[in-house]
């Protein structure tokens, strides 16, 4: 199994992008799933002044180590696995591919040592037809049909983080699962058996069921408190919340007793 | 069953949004992932100003038709799930989801008669403590810890882009998922910080606290009954048993200042 380096395996290739603005903005969305590898095909204007540089927010370091060409071809030498971002079209045949199925592909790819190019189009037109052909296959982000208007920067930040959990993923599958932080160890059986009964008892220490069968309302607690699963110390704080209504209670009840016996 | 209708039932809410920009890009990722409710808490600006139209790209509507006002319970009213987007907070420990795990629950929730919040904060310093206190659970994005500097809009452009993944895959697998059978409808976000209050008042008379500060179990609570998502009649029940604590405090309460005046 051939160590998973994105870094260096996974370049992001932005072709013929009109607003240096936007190559700053996707620039920073690589960077923050841990993506540093981008290419500009044929940029129009700079694409280090200072609107990218602005939009980059501390991702600049990557346009200034950015490959830069005028040919797609160049762009993407050594890479075995080219897949191009795309709205649906319908004049190129090809085979199209959801962002997670992507993921998936290019995570197997890199496993075996492959080398992979993801392909973003120009603003307003997207990639045209021959640089589509070089592509094994399409991406579609599902947008909606009636408002398909993903900014470069965001198609960018969609595919980087679907590439990212999937290799997250892939890098987790050997080791075992963190529990949930900054929380006590789960209650067991029976430690949740102890604390409907002492419910149970409480409740009917307050009065609380003035005549009515207790059993359905013990079914819902039941159900309620067995749905939020509890920690070791939430029972314990519930079970000292339930000693202070029943210590209330008996108090109460004490008085209400001298009460009687005082008249 | 209830037809899932996301344009409706689920509201971006963008809290102490400082630049009119980010609010525009925020509101054209939403659209590009077919959501239109948007609601700004306490935004710096003027959220139609011309930089705000410039960044929405046709999606100024929705910024148009924006709830806006100052106070964030506002903005969750009538809400029975409320996430929190942010980066990983050792202050407020509370359950955290990934994006896909949020956006399954959020199915969920919307299968069952649900309205969902999702809650994103100032572009600098995110949700305050006290705003995250709101949440059921956070949502983190897994950014990379060396570059975690994810623009809002892009925080929003993921998870609209994992909500619609899931909805169009829930809408696939011919009906969405069944909500859990016998329940009644989900508690509102005004329920559960009604619930609160109670249990507050309550713990108090019945003493619980004996001179420790409060605030640590009632954030445990918090936590607890949040990560239950209780629905109307279990709120219900909850505030009937607080109210019987309560009876019976005032009852011993009584009995004391009563017990001390025949001494």
């Amino acid at each position: 199994m051939t160590a998973i380096d994105p870094d260096r395996a996974v370049r992001f290739v932005l072709v013929g992008t009109s607003h240096p603005g936007n190559i700053g903005s996707a620039a920073r969305a690589m960077k923050t799933m841990a993506f540093r590898r981008m290419a500009l095909v044929a940029p129009v204007g700079d694409p280090l002044d200072r609107e990218a540089m602005a939009m980059a927010a501390g991702a600049d370091d990557l346009i200034d180590q950015a490959w830069r060409g005028d040919v797609l071809d160049d762009a993407l030498t050594g890479c075995t696995l080219v897949l191009g971002s795309t709205a649906r079209r319908r004049s190129v045949p090809m085979p199209e591919l959801s962002p997670r199925d992507a993921a998936s592909r290019v995570v197997e790819e890199l496993a075996r040592g492959g080398q992979v190019a993801l392909l973003f189009g120009r603003e307003r037109t997207g990639l045209e037809n021959d640089e589509l052909q070089r592509c094994h296959a399409a991406i579609h982000i599902p947008t909606d049909v009636e408002f398909s208007s993903l900014n470069l920067a965001s198609a960018v930040q969609v595919l980087a983080y679907e590439l990212r959990v999937a290799l997250l993923q892939a890098a987790a599958a050997g080791r075992p699962a963190e529990g949930e932080e900054g929380r006590d160890p789960p209650a067991t059986h029976e430690q949740m058996e102890g604390l409907f009964q002492h419910l149970d008892t409480t409740l009917k220490a307050i009065d609380f069921h003035k005549g009515r069968a207790p059993d359905t309302v013990m079914h819902r607690l039941r159900r309620l408190f067995l749905r939020a699963v509890p920690d070791t110390r939430e029972v314990r704080i519930l079970h000292g919340i339930l000693a202070d209504a029943e210590r209330m209670a008996m108090l109460a009840g004490r008085a209400q007793s001298g009460g009687l016996a005082s008249e």
